[in-house]
């Protein structure tokens, strides 16, 4: 039997108390708790994502901050640009939408993020914290698979969580979040031998890879927990959904996709908060 | 049959080719490479390790600063130290000797080191830089025993790795480094259901369990590849080494040991030319 788990509910619960949280603050301070986004270039995607997460903003009670920089963009200037926001008093977070064009360093943007402003969980700081599970800012998606998992009551400590996919914000940290709830962790990857004979002895798979309907029905052992974590064109995910007979998993839309902007919104506000505490 | 990966042989060749560059360094700058080691309190085991790389070090032509605390040193004493060792402009690589007396906040320890100066690789920084696969400095146990592999022409792409163990010095980054590398990696832990089972699947077992002869013998694929990270009291590995009748199996002791030391000299020696290079 295929069982949900539906992300849009979750993430409604805590973008609901993220946004008494961002109450909270803009009653003590005036103030609201400001998420600047950055985005380079005109991807049609990225647009769409960026002004999600401005709207989502608003609508819980945040400022958004956006800045949108010209294709050409240098790594130097969106270097400068995004070190400006670091060491902006008013801004309490900063995102830097992912891709960005080829030519540009993403990984020095990243890291011109002030770590205690690094909501989205992007920079080495932000990732080392999560593999040593430090309380630092987690990376967004895998951070509301967490969520999710929790919020289904999916134990992780001791089972075999297979994560198919290991980019730098994505697979890799939803490695180590599970790792760090006690999972035994298998990362696979294009290179990977025998994929489908690992994926079948996995409790848990986070499907990760960004190729649509990429994970087949026949490697889910019947029972296990399927979060696939791909948003493909035409709203396609990385499992090939209708395929999974007997598992707990999450529906492409309206599951992970919904929790990631929500984790999102809350460190935001809680980037705010902190910076009070200091 | 039973294969052997001699870490000594390895490492004399690391350490000639530091010598060399060290050599070359001190021509050109009338200076040697500068290895800073920091201990707290007088474990006897860690009194003997730091000796040791002192001394792997002079030989090297490389010089040695020795900074000796009392047991009751602080957090904030040993941090303060640290810093002053990462400001100093003589000093080139910075160790501080683990592990240190319970009540120092170890992880707070690591962070004072400069990252430029982090030989040992335990900083957050080097350890995203590994996981990312950046040109950093790299863990120096999980560095050496990616140079045994490759010393010994071990195939890693594509080869299923099972690391036991996920300290942030030893397992975590062996695991990076492996992945690096492009092996399908699982990590197990104190957690982990079925290990036997696990790592019988293995082609590559890393044990860093720190657990005397911890891995049976009859938990390694015939012709898997083992490399026994461990260094128990009496000279003994956390792998049964006798039990197992067909590896290809790094010795306890002469195995990862002595590619440790190596690789911590030459990321020192790297140091100290990079910071002629910046």
């Amino acid at each position: 039997m295929t069982n949900l788990m539906r992300g849009t509910e979750l993430a409604r619960d805590i973008v609901l108390r993220a946004s008494e949280k961002a109450a909270g603050y803009t009653e003590r301070t005036g103030r609201k708790p400001c998420l600047a986004t950055v985005i380079v270039g005109d991807d049609p995607a990225s647009v769409t994502y960026v002004r999600m997460k401005q709207n989502r903003s608003h609508k819980a009670g945040l400022e958004s901050r956006h800045v949108a920089l010209p294709e050409e963009t240098t790594t130097g200037e969106l270097v400068a640009k995004i070190r400006e926001l670091s060491d902006d008093p008013e801004v309490h977070g900063i995102l830097l939408q992912h891709p960005v064009p080829r030519h540009i360093d993403e990984r020095a943007a990243f890291e011109a993020i002030a770590p205690h402003k690094d909501v989205d969980g992007v920079t080495m700081h932000s990732f080392a914290g999560m593999s040593f599970g430090h309380s630092e800012f987690v990376s967004c998606t895998p951070g509301g698979i967490i969520r999710l998992l929790d919020a289904y009551d999916v134990e992780i400590t001791g089972k075999h969580a297979v994560v198919i996919g290991r980019s730098p914000i994505l697979g890799k940290p939803a490695a180590m979040l599970l790792l760090a709830r006690d999972a035994t962790v298998t990362i696979c990857h294009s290179k990977t031998a025998g994929l489908p004979e690992i994926v079948r002895t996995a409790d848990i798979v986070v499907a990760a890879v960004g190729k649509p309907k990429f994970v087949q029905g026949d490697w889910i052992k019947p029972g296990a927990v399927v979060v696939d974590a791909g948003y493909n064109e035409g709203n396609v995910g990385d499992v090939d959904f209708d395929a999974v007979t007997d598992a707990l998993i999450t529906p492409v839309p309206g599951g992970v996709g919904p929790t990631t902007i929500a984790v999102l919104l809350e460190q935001t506000v809680d980037a705010a908060w902190r910076e009070l505490d200091a």
